[in-house]
């Protein structure tokens, strides 16, 4: 019954279809807590966000059910309900749990009653604003909201297997391609999501008219004269076929890039194929943030020219979710497993940094460095990150796994069980402290297939055996080890993936980051952080390369980290007292200092000061 | 007759009074010019964008001359007229020409014109938008398009002596005193800019309530329950008195202070006072571009925190006359030179860099590097900076000298002539392509009185001479050189500020800046660009921090300006190909070259390439 997140069970181009989550059981000491606490606490706590915000009362309004009064919120509120829907959703699938499902069966109900008679659905534009349907779709959000709807009607049936929140979403849907489809009105939506979610709808319902609307969005943008105003902000400014560049707003670029992506997987579209290619080289080529983090920039929460990355990163929490699903969908569509290096890198950085450790509170961007006043908050006016949060973690088991041609795909390493093309897999690890990877392989009878584990990018010296003995698959990093057997049950798989502490360069274009490093461990990208550096102003640390960082799991910090100690210098900053700028060279003086860092992600969950994940270079001290 | 830009003749705590422009006849190479080019080109091209994008028109229609037409353009664009008759009265003052006559005339015709018989003035709001007058002020302008009607009314007055437009805003100031005098209305406008226009307003009438009505307006902001929404972008967190950084929209936090400093000025308000000096010392210790810019984010062209001062940075032209104006005002309060230092900067660098050589485009933003992308443009929608940059040129001459008790001050060097206080200086120098400069002071009859030349805070080792006899004067950077003595007509003083080629680097908190560092030569701020380097990416150019930079002054190159080259390593960023991140360390390769840097200001005048201030510090080519 249950289903992959993005189903390619049936896509023509695709090379790997994603595991179901009801299929994985994650049993780790990592994700499963801020899983359980994504079911048991924040679905419960945005439901009533959503609550005492009006965002469901603007349904049952719609609905007649509230007569005389407004609309309350952003118009494109209806959105977050959606999001937090899908959510709940999947959480059913892997974990059904009666207080949820009567939550899901009130906001289905409300949404259902509030679709028109024609199929329309979208509470701002209801009584007096219903004559503005559709007549401003660069700002209004209709379509991005009707995509998350249909995004969730869609998880809700593979997850659950029920069809009423399905069958509201392909009213919408029809509503949607009477008005937009072929040979009727060239339109999309000012922020790109409807893409996927026509896609996704016709994966689950194999009616083309979807598949051909999702192709129709990407098509009318970039037009002359263009439909909504041709600006780069939105992807307008040429053609997505044209693209070289990831640009304008972060979300709707990589949101945009996942419909793209979708297409790709379900019809031979060379064009766009090409397309995809050059924009993944633009982003992880002069784009991306060691932390996974996409848009740069503040102004237009937007991707910020080539090697413009100021550790003052908007990196939205979207954005990295944006990346994940692009990545994914890049994954499926070409089985390389450089696409899952960046979700992984993405997932424990850039995104896991949006939610704090008690699971109650986001950041919206995700900035490399800060003094101390950037806080996370329990919700927002404009609160698309928490639901995104939210329905990520639910989907999180469906990442891990894929299955290919007689192959099984291994892509995150996270403790747990799952069936993946009816090969049963018990994985023990404690990734991402530790690289050691235990793998039962249980194919039930014999089966030959390839067993494909995931060599991280990062990682150099991996090391496999099956069974104690020696596997002669390659391990490189950025592919994939395969492991073509005869398997049978009770095999073992010991992996071994060496978490080296790492320093990292920029390149030097990056303004941001030069004369500075970074340090990785496994996936995770380090910071250091005021409050384990006390009498020490982080930002005047300066590590040498080489730098010997110990490695420890302290289990009483943040919830049980890694933490890295290693001598470094401290520059003394008082020399400079008052003055921004004094002839050069200025020798700094430097004290010494044992320095700890912690996970970039766990940042800002005690007392605030400052941080910084990239950290000078001294040279004095090698 | 003629008065000063800023008239603190009469202002209790004065301990200067700016030279009036009509007493100072700047001709030298560098600057007369340009502000020969603002009379003759940029006042009529400005004025004629004023017509074609109906900007003059909305006085007309407000005057009930063009009945059924709509108002035209953004809300506050009337203030663009008005900064453009403030430049257009101080040419007038200095250049009288028929033909900027008749226009001032025209324009000075349709404001009073369209002025309501209560005193009101603001296009917008007129006919159905009279009934929302002073119903918006957090963003809708009203009293910043007022205050700067009266400046440039004052400015008329001051530089014409004609009472005309002076009576016409001070109907408007007495229907605003009315509405928000004492006991009345609190408020104040989003934008700061009445809180100065009200002083000299009051120092033109001597009328106290002008004055007490530009204090109300400080006391407005900051308030609980606050009067403008409480927030930072607008400097309504808290009150002016309890502020101790820059913060907001740089523009009106720079008008801000002018408006403080001009109160205090004119009342002994030390609280007033000493926030002055903190937010002086913020300024220019935490948040000024080495170009004098100010402002560095674009996202709400805002002050950044302590240290953000990205290359990318916002720095609009409009912050670099903020700056200058706050400067001055602070050299008038103080009689110390730092401050003209700091206007100096702010005018040879970062606002003068708003204006093409020719004379007819502007940058709204100056950042510190670019790629070839960021070009000037002849108007904006937004149109603020020209007229800024129009009055700024048609005032200048009034910035470089001023009078104390028994001492005249030097504090621009600029080739001309000018008479201060009864003394006529003629003042011979090349500057700023030379340090040379020459004065004949010609007293009259003999007097007693100091001769202030300011050694500029970049300047080690000046020199001066009275008659060819060495002075003994201290020649401290960064304060005057104070020369007492009996002058007589005829006497010679022969001043030397070395403009050593400098190198600065910046407070290792500036991230964008870390590992790098600035050349300067005298007052300019010098760059790489392109043009001057074919072959080289000047982003890829790593200098030594001592090297050898040659001045050469090249009469061809961008109108004439001293070029500087040196031998320099650019390192091959070839080897990143692909790479964003690699491994640390990466020793780079590098290459050899002589490279020629250009004043900053100057910059984009050529084809576009890549640009950069701050060059790469190579500790190899040492």
């Amino acid at each position: 019954m249950s289903s992959p997140v993005v189903d390619t069970s049936a896509s023509i181009n695709a090379r790997l279809r994603a595991a179901s989550p009801a299929d994985v059981r994650i049993a780790d000491a990592f994700w499963e807590p801020r899983m359980r606490a994504n079911r048991e606490t924040t679905l419960f706590g945005q439901y009533e966000h959503c609550e005492s915000t009006g965002r469901i009362n603007n349904f049952r309004r719609a609905a007649g059910k509230r007569p005389g009064t407004e609309f309350e919120g952003i118009y494109f509120n209806d959105s977050d309900v959606y999001k937090w829907l899908e959510a709940a959703a999947w959480s059913l699938g892997t974990h059904p749990d009666p207080a949820v499902a009567k939550m899901v069966a009130t906001v289905a109900e409300e949404i259902a009653a509030a679709q028109a008679p024609d199929g329309y659905l979208n509470t701002y534009f209801t009584f007096d604003k219903a004559g503005e349907r559709y007549s401003n779709l660069r700002d209004m959000h209709e379509l991005y909201c009707a995509g998350h709807f249909i995004q969730a009607a869609v998880a809700h049936k593979r997850a659950t297997g029920g069809d009423a929140l399905l069958n509201v979403a392909v009213r919408l849907a029809d509503q949607i391609v009477e008005t937009f489809g072929p040979g009727k009105r060239v339109g999309a939506c000012g922020h790109e999501e409807a893409e996927m979610a026509f896609v996704e709808l016709y994966r689950e319902t194999r009616d083309t008219r979807y598949l051909d609307q999702a192709q129709l969005f990407i098509d009318a943008r970039g037009r002359k004269p263009p439909v909504l105003g041709g600006g780069a902000y939105l992807q307008d400014h040429a053609p997505y076929v044209e693209l070289s560049e990831n640009v304008g707003h972060a979300v709707r670029m990589l949101y945009y890039n996942c419909g793209a992506a979708d297409v790709a997987l379900e019809r031979n579209v060379p064009a766009i194929r090409e397309t995809l290619d050059r924009l993944w080289a633009d982003f992880t080529g002069t784009k991306m943030y060691i932390t996974g983090g996409a848009g740069a920039r503040w102004d237009g929460e937007a991707f910020g020219a080539a090697y413009e990355l100021p550790s003052r990163a908007y990196a939205e929490t979207c954005a990295g979710i944006g990346l994940l699903m692009w990545a994914h969908r890049m994954n499926l569509l070409t089985a390389e497993s450089r696409y899952v290096d960046v979700m992984e890198r993405a997932l424990y950085n850039g995104i896991l940094s949006g939610l704090s450790l008690a699971g109650d509170a986001y950041f919206y961007q995700n900035p490399l460095s800060d003094r101390g006043g950037h806080r996370r908050e329990p919700w927002f006016g404009c609160a698309c990150c928490p639901p995104n949060v939210a329905r990520l973690l639910a989907e999180l088991p469906g990442y891990a796994f894929a299955a290919g041609q007689d192959a099984v795909y291994v892509n995150l390493y996270v403790q747990g069980e799952a069936d993946v093309d009816g090969v049963h897999l018990d994985v023990r690890t404690r990734y991402p402290w530790d690289g050691a990877v235990e793998i039962a392989v249980n194919p039930g009878a014999e089966r030959d297939f390839t067993l494909n584990l995931r060599i991280p990018d990062w990682c150099e010296g991996a090391g496999l055996a099956v069974n104690g003995e020696p596997a002669d698959a390659p391990m490189t990093p950025g592919a994939y080890a395969a492991v073509c057997r005869t398997w049978k049950d009770g095999d073992k798989v010991a992996l071994f993936l060496p978490m080296d502490v790492r320093a990292w360069q920029a390149h030097p274009h990056v303004e941001a980051e030069f004369g500075k490093l970074a340090i990785t461990r496994g996936p995770l990208a380090y910071c250091l952080e005021a409050a384990d550096n006390p009498g020490v102003d982080v930002w005047d640390v300066a590590v040498a390369p080489d730098a010997e960082w110990s490695a420890e799991f302290r289990p009483e910090l943040l919830g049980g980290v890694v933490a890295l100690t290693a001598d470094a210098a401290v520059a003394d900053a008082s020399a400079w007292a008052g003055s921004l700028y004094r002839p050069a060279p200025v020798e700094p003086v430097y004290g010494a200092a044992r320095v700890t860092a912690i996970p970039y992600y766990a940042w800002a969950n005690r007392e605030a000061g400052p941080m910084t994940v990239w950290m000078n270079v001294s040279a004095l001290i090698r």
